[in-house]
């Protein structure tokens, strides 16, 4: 290991790094040495290489984990300026450590760093040998919350993983360090004795006590404008709150605040070294521009080049450094638009237009683009013919002016007519322009406006897009176009894998591109790559007996296939030793840490097998082995915690809730679980259900959330819910409570599915109430795009399961905030009935808005929302009013209400005093309320059908009756009947917001019937 | 520089030392590091090196010291075992640097190395090129106050240093770092903020809580058994005492707590980690024997040698690693008197012995060793001859016994006379053994029974010695005397130079040896390498115009000749600017640090030179410049300190002692200098002053220890005082206060001056005064070998004050202890009656132990200790005392007066009540003693010559009164009588102690006087 150390700093400082040493205080990366964070400020060049031990204590295992360790070596290379090949460069770094980059499959994969408690962030790469991520590879644009100008290149080599790799040992131990030496024998005592510190021993109150002192050495230090002493606080205390955290003592808001902090004096500290290093006149320079000199742009000085002479193919390849594969897909629709729209706005005409795409380019192809554009005749209207002479029939001045101003003689000008004048004209030809003067515009104008949805950038000084764009191959038929886009110049060149022979070759044509690329093994054509790694990846799991269910993996092979140029499937095996793991666990580890297909049996279950898809010439039986040994550490890891998962009882981990703190005001983890139990039964209360739906609710509620102490859970957070199902049905528990236990937190995201169970679905509510109520009690409201608590989610999921629930009608928002509220009173928490109305109105507004989402117009959606406090209920009386608003009887019953409600007071009381009604539709009215019932609390269905009998009764009584009579007692026995009516009519919907609705829906059927009579009216 | 560090990265790396990291957390040298303070402990073996950036607070300097900076780098090694020739690996790695070790002048220089707070010391040298300290090279001996087994050798490379050197730069801001960076613009900014941060910003209270919290960590740890955290806490405890060390923040009982706390710590962690390895079962393997097995003692098979034919010269030569100059003194007479005596005790002839040492080598030679010791005869006494045979003349059985024990036949015995017995005889001859077998064992003895003051282990089995013995050279003229001890065997090569072409030679004979070395560039004989010394020296100093002041500089030409083999002396030269800094300044720097000569001119004044004693053959350009550099670099230093002090008035540097704690229950130097004004003053009421006396007392008592704040007294504190007075003299002070505030500090040791002013004498009591009684009153008493405060010597310096000047009779030690308990009691201190009284007795003690370690009888001691609070008076009448005590007369005295003490009971009051004395004996007593009168306060001279009178009267009073008569009134008048005698004789001696002294001193002569006549006695 020391060799390669050895190795890496000699490869760099012969590349003029300067070699610096690792921080004298605890780091967690390489990133945070100043050597880094702080010289990738501002503009002085640097460049710089080290090694960096990093310390994680929340990756302390003892030094049991093969893989895991509190402290791993780092080696940190910064390149500032980006050099323009910083890839190309690092790879032959890996050639000096011994790797054999052409039998190794060496993909850089979109991996984008941000450190919050830094303020920066990058775009990049994690860089994979074999599936194994080696280095960290990353295009740094902000740090301590300042844009980079110039863009540095972070390259950070995880050392302990290459070394594991390329000596092919299983655990870390086992690296040799020097010669004779283990890296267990150097490092293993402190492994294991600094684990117990960080996970066992470390006294919670010293470090918050050193966290204080050391946050507040460093504001000192900003105050006296000293950024390295500030500085280096700043990393005591991001070590100490990492110790507090692998100690499990912080809770979500003081992470929240511990962030805030940290990233307020990152801040500070950056914008005071940039101060500083002006102040002291940039000692290191900053005659560097942001790209070197001799990339500025030239002085176009070249004559536009001549048409070809006859029709010819274009080729336009953009290439990249690898982009990530969902912007593979969006770059080349956009491409495809750009070209096709600009196209379309010149004359220049042109076959069929294609475009292709891979990591690392965007390929256009145009059939038959013409030599030139035809000429086009054009009309330039002049003065009146009536104002162009006088009366002798000389030319006015207005004539003159305009045959001097297009700088024509009058004999060139014509006349014609627009309407009913007649104009002077001049007719003016446009010449068509050769092909090669419009594409080149046009393609630059392409390359320049791409963007994605995050953009960097680099050594150009003025490009932005998702990764750095490399070079521009444009050829017309065999001829160059010449395509310039800021430091960019298109040639005739491409570039093919990196590790061919030649990594850059010659295109002799356009006509032919995508075989001269696959000549050099670029499948250009993503739908074709994808069709080679279904086929190739279903043969090869036929081989191992099995399948690949390649529907479920569709969106797993898009990514692959936006991974790879030349995908490479390869079977792989792992010991079925694992397969004892639950799935989800190995399946998430192959997809979303590993991307490789799942390999299944007719029957669905797992093969211990999956599909890998390499890129390119690679030796096969290395790279398989290097995948294979990855995916063992990954699932190793895994069992270590299945393992050790097992051996507890979920009551003990239930138990162990108490030392996970939730939100410290609010308490433990446990007590939270505490009220989601009760207040799921509380909310049961409302509900009929059967006998062993109740035991399952009583018992999944005592093991509310246990299997968040389970390491596994602790690891994979995504598997909450999972694991509790697992280790629930392990332990003997019913399927019931297993499942209800899974329930409880679905849905995990928009798309995720909802509870099964009755019982799982009263947890899923009481688990959100109960993070609503808790936190809109503590003031926490989301804003803007931050939401840390997840409460939005937790709103939209109270939603959905009330939705796909109609028996859950009691169940309202009302009641589980209610239910929420109290049980955190008698926790003692104080809920002001001002947050449960803060809270409410929370949920309800993401209720109106996903309604709107839906597309249900705005009338509609406002007329439900008395209602929604029972969305299920108000989903299906939408549904009503939606189907009902198509029915004239129906809209004659709303404009009835309606004509009611527009003239009742605010405040007017219903009656039905009979003796003091005398006129004929008064009282014809008053009968036909009476015989139509309470209907407050009925369906809009029922009271359509129902209510239809009162539009006859009110429409006369408005014709007929002067409803502001002078006789108070008569007016008021009026406005009381009508208020009657009204109150007697479903009172979940807003009848009067449905006024604009219907009147749209329905405007050109029935507008008469929203036309009232004037003379009744007052 | 990066290359240095690279290249010394892979010098050691290719010699099997492991790579290692700089720890992450700030330490003060490479050492503290776990992968050397940790791993020197136990038996496993252990190579490593790293780089250390070593962060040392109070060294900060805002970058602008040139030499000094608050963050070195430390380049570190570590062989553990010691290789058997590290020094020689070592001089070898310089050549990797690049550096010519045979151009050079390279030497080790003692310097042991010790760190109280990690309770480790080690032995070896300050490795200096051409007077540069580059290297610290250590045998490390104790870590954690754990000794080492087996011992490692540290290497600690400064490598700014180094740099400067080999680059030629004056600034390290200029060292050239890597292609293209400077050195300053790599750490500049750092330097300054950091710098910033220790001396002037870092908030002492966080930094306080900061050690609290650290150490409570650390003693958490280590009761959790985990070391290698523990460490880590200890080790930040140690940076954050530093950093408030720089703050001046740490008063001297602070800094004594401080450090017996984390050596506590440090012992603590040390033994755990010696534990916790062997739980491990030792990682690492114990299977390293202390030394290289191929060294272990072979068994000796071969046969005695034969003696030579004739007498031969005897070469020994024991070869060492470099010695410390005193201990080659030493060891020379050490072996001289060993092989002396040794040989004396043999019965092998011999002619002269001659030792000669250097630092490398001790040779004997003795000249015409007899090739075997002569044959002895020797008697063995039988049974008596009438016991030998029976009354038949038979044997008897006890004659056949002793013939049978000593393996003889009867035949072969005889008999002799034994005073008037006749015995049974054997005569044995003893053969003489041949000189080789002699010497054998002789030499061997010499050599293990060699010891300094203090030794250290190697990597040899059982030797311990000041420094590694390497080889045994041992010739009988031109044969090999074997002398093997422990892993050591002589053979015929000695070494000469380590850059000689042929570092080890073989020696063709024991004769002309001296010749022989000689003519490898070694001078063995100190006499001659001191008068080459001293010539060569005194030739160049001539040569620019001067001298060397051969008597002044004796002890330091002493310590150079014993630092080379070939003294090689050479004229330097500093820039004549320099020669503004006092001359104290600039000598301390050339003796103490760089052990140069200083050149004066025949006035005495200081020439801009100075002799440099360079060893061996050497580049002799080459060496100048970098000795010039050194002076260079340390003259600027003190310059800088030089120039800052002048622009701030005394007052000013008097006013800022605020600001330097001197023990924090008792407050900041500025109350103890004000206290030492007010006690100086204080005491001087007691005496009579001339005005200017009083003037000056009163003007340097107001500015006392202000030069305790200048920046040089910081920097150099042996020139506390004599920087007062040169920044007195010239901010205009008279020369009498600036030579008072100097005298005000002595004596600073055993052998100083002491101060030739009055008030000087009187400042310079009251500083005593005032540490003392501060220190007693806080409960400091100096045990065993601690004093860290200095009391003996306080208490020291009082009497050797008091003693020099008669004048201050009447400052007495009770006054200045009284004065200064009572000044401290107005500041608040509580200072005990009891307090005093220990102060007083501790005071007394130091004198009563000089006076015996000067050779002062016991009882003389005794009898002035009444007086002793005034020593100078004590000392006064010791004399007389010493010296009447020849004289009859005054014995007489003495006994009489001590003849009246033993009768008198405790309590006795005086009286002479005369009307109650009737004998004449009584009243003849009566009336010598109304006519001697009153001695109490006398001396003893005068009472000497008057009190002879009563001797007569008092003896004659014993002779013929019963003093105990019957009447009590009787009774009690003879006894008031006596008692009035004792009480009128002077108070300052305590008669009865003379008792044994002068009966030994005089116990031939006058033994009747003290015989009493026993009738009388009751």
């Amino acid at each position: 290991m020391q060799d390669a150390l050895l190795a890496l700093t000699k490869y760099w400082t012969d590349r003029g790094c300067m070699m610096a040493q690792p921080f004298n205080t605890e780091v967690g990366a390489g990133t945070m040495n100043p050597a880094t964070i702080l010289r990738v400020l501002g503009p002085e060049p640097w460049r710089v290489a080290y090694v960096e031990p990093s310390v994680r204590p929340d990756d302390a295992r003892y030094g049991e984990n093969p893989n895991r360790m509190q402290m791993h070596t780092q080696f940190q290379v910064i390149l500032k300026p980006d050099p323009g090949n910083p890839q190309e460069i690092y790879l032959a770094s890996l050639e000096a450590l011994g790797i054999d980059v052409r039998a190794h499959d060496i993909r850089f994969v979109e991996d984008n760093w941000a450190s919050p408690a830094l303020g920066a962030w990058g775009l990049g790469w994690e860089v994979w040998l074999d599936g194994l991520e080696i280095t960290q590879f990353t295009y740094f644009q902000q740090a301590g919350g300042i844009s980079l100008d110039p863009v540095s290149v972070e390259i950070t080599y995880g050392i302990e993983r290459i070394l594991m790799a390329l000596q092919g040992v299983t655990h870390f131990n086992d690296i040799a360090y020097a010669p004779g030496v283990s890296y267990g024998e150097v490092f293993g005592q402190s492994e294991y004795e600094m684990s117990r510190y960080y996970l066992d021993d470390a006294d919670i109150d010293a470090n918050r006590s050193l966290f204080e002192t050391y946050a507040a050495e460093a504001e000192r230090m900003i105050a006296q404008r000293l950024p390295v002493p500030a500085h280096s606080y700043v990393l005591k205390c991001s070590h100490v709150f990492n110790v507090l955290d692998a100690r499990g003592a912080i809770s979500t808001t003081e992470r929240a605040q511990a962030f805030a902090r940290m990233r307020g004096l990152a801040r500070e500290v950056a914008s005071l070294w940039m101060a500083r290093r002006e102040e002291l006149g940039h000692p290191l320079g900053t005659g560097v521009p942001s790209a070197p000199a001799e990339l500025l742009l030239p002085e176009v000085t070249e004559a536009p080049l001549a048409a070809p002479d006859e029709p010819a193919s274009l080729l336009f390849e953009i290439g990249t450094e690898e982009m990530p594969p969902a912007e593979v897909t969006k770059t080349v629709e956009a491409v495809r638009s750009g070209v096709t729209d600009k196209l379309a706005a010149t004359r220049l005409g042109h076959g069929e237009i294609n475009v292709y795409g891979t990591p690392r380019r965007v390929v256009v192809t145009i059939d038959d683009v013409q030599p030139r554009e035809p000429d086009a005749e054009r009309t330039v209207k002049g003065p009146k013919v009536s104002a162009a002479y006088d009366e002798t029939g000389e030319p006015t001045k207005a004539l003159l002016g305009f045959a001097r101003s297009n700088g024509v003689e009058l004999e060139q000008l014509g006349t014609a007519w627009f309407g009913q004048n007649e104009h002077v004209v001049l007719t003016v030809t446009d010449i068509g322009r050769a092909a090669p003067d419009v594409l080149s515009g046009l393609l630059a104008d392409v390359v320049s406006g791409l963007r994605s949805d995050k953009n960097m950038r680099w050594s150009d000084p003025s490009l932005s897009f998702t990764r750095p764009i490399r070079w521009l191959t444009a050829l017309l038929g065999e001829s160059v176009v010449p395509v310039r886009v800021s430091a960019l110049t298109s040639n005739r060149n491409t570039r093919v894998h990196r590790t061919a022979e030649q990594p850059e070759v010659a295109v002799p044509s356009a006509d032919g591109h995508l075989q001269f690329l696959a000549s050099h093994g670029i499948v250009a054509d993503p739908a074709r790559r994808r069709a080679e790694i279904v086929e190739t990846a279903q043969q090869l799991a036929e081989k191992a007996g099995g399948e690949i269910d390649v529907d479920a993996e569709s969106d797993l092979i898009d990514e692959v296939t936006n991974l790879v140029e030349q995908p490479h499937a390869l079977l792989g095996s792992f010991d079925p030793a694992y397969l004892e793991l639950p799935e989800q666990v190995l399946t998430t580890v192959m997809r979303k840490h590993q991307r490789y297909l799942p390999v299944r049996r007719p029957d669905g279950t797992l093969l211990p097998n999956f599909v890998a898809v390499a890129n390119g010439e690679i030796d096969e039986g290395l790279v398989r082995t290097g995948n294979e040994a990855v995916l063992r550490a990954r699932y190793e890891d895994a069992s270590f915690f299945w393992r050790a998962d097992l051996g507890v009882a979920p009551e003990e981990f239930r138990s162990r809730l108490t030392q996970l703190t939730f939100e410290e005001r609010i308490g433990s983890m446990a007590e939270r679980a505490d009220r989601i139990a009760s207040v799921a039964v509380d909310l049961s209360s409302h509900l009929t259900m059967e006998s062993g739906d109740r035991e399952t609710l009583n018992r999944a509620a005592a093991l509310a959330k246990f299997d968040l102490a389970s390491h596994m859970v602790v690891e994979l957070p995504s598997l909450a819910g999972v694991m509790a199902r697992e280790y629930a049905a392990r332990a003997g528990e019913t399927e019931a409570v297993a499942q209800g236990l899974y329930d409880m937190e679905l849905p995990r995201h928009t798309s995720d599915s909802l509870p099964v169970t009755l019982p799982g679905a009263l947890l899923a509510l009481a688990e959100r109430f109960d993070l609503l109520m808790a936190l809109f009690a503590l003031g926490a409201k989301p804003t803007g795009s931050s939401d840390p608590f997840g409460l939005r989610r937790a709103a939209l999921g109270v939603i959905r399961i009330l939705r796909d629930r109609p028996e859950l009608a009691e169940v309202t928002i009302d009641r589980g905030l209610a239910a929420a509220a109290e049980r955190l009173r008698v926790q003692g928490v104080d809920v002001g009935d001002e947050a449960v109305a803060v809270a409410r109105e929370f949920v309800l507004g993401r209720f109106e808005q996903q309604l709107r989402d839906e597309g249900v117009p705005v009338d509609f959606v406002t007329a439900v929302l008395p209602g929604a406090a029972a969305p299920g209920k108000a989903v299906d009386e939408l549904a009503v009013l939606r189907q009902r608003a198509e029915d004239a009887s129906f809209r004659e019953l709303v404009a009835a209400l309606q004509r009611i409600a527009r003239i009742l007071p605010d405040g007017t009381p219903a009656q039905l005093d009979m003796s003091r009604l005398r006129e004929p539709a008064e009282m014809q009215l008053a009968e036909a309320v009476q015989a139509l019932g309470d209907w407050s609390d009925g369906s809009v269905a029922a009271f359509a059908d129902a209510g239809s009998a009162i539009i006859e009764p009110v429409n006369t009584f408005f014709d007929e009756v002067l409803v502001m009579a002078e006789d108070a007692g008569v007016r008021s026995a009026r406005l009381g009947l009508l208020r009657t009516v009204l109150e007697r009519s479903p009172a979940s919907v807003d009848w009067s917001a449905l006024d604009t609705a219907l009147g749209q829906s329905s405007a050109s059927s029935a507008p008469s019937a929203y036309t009232s009579p004037a003379a009744s009216a007052s």
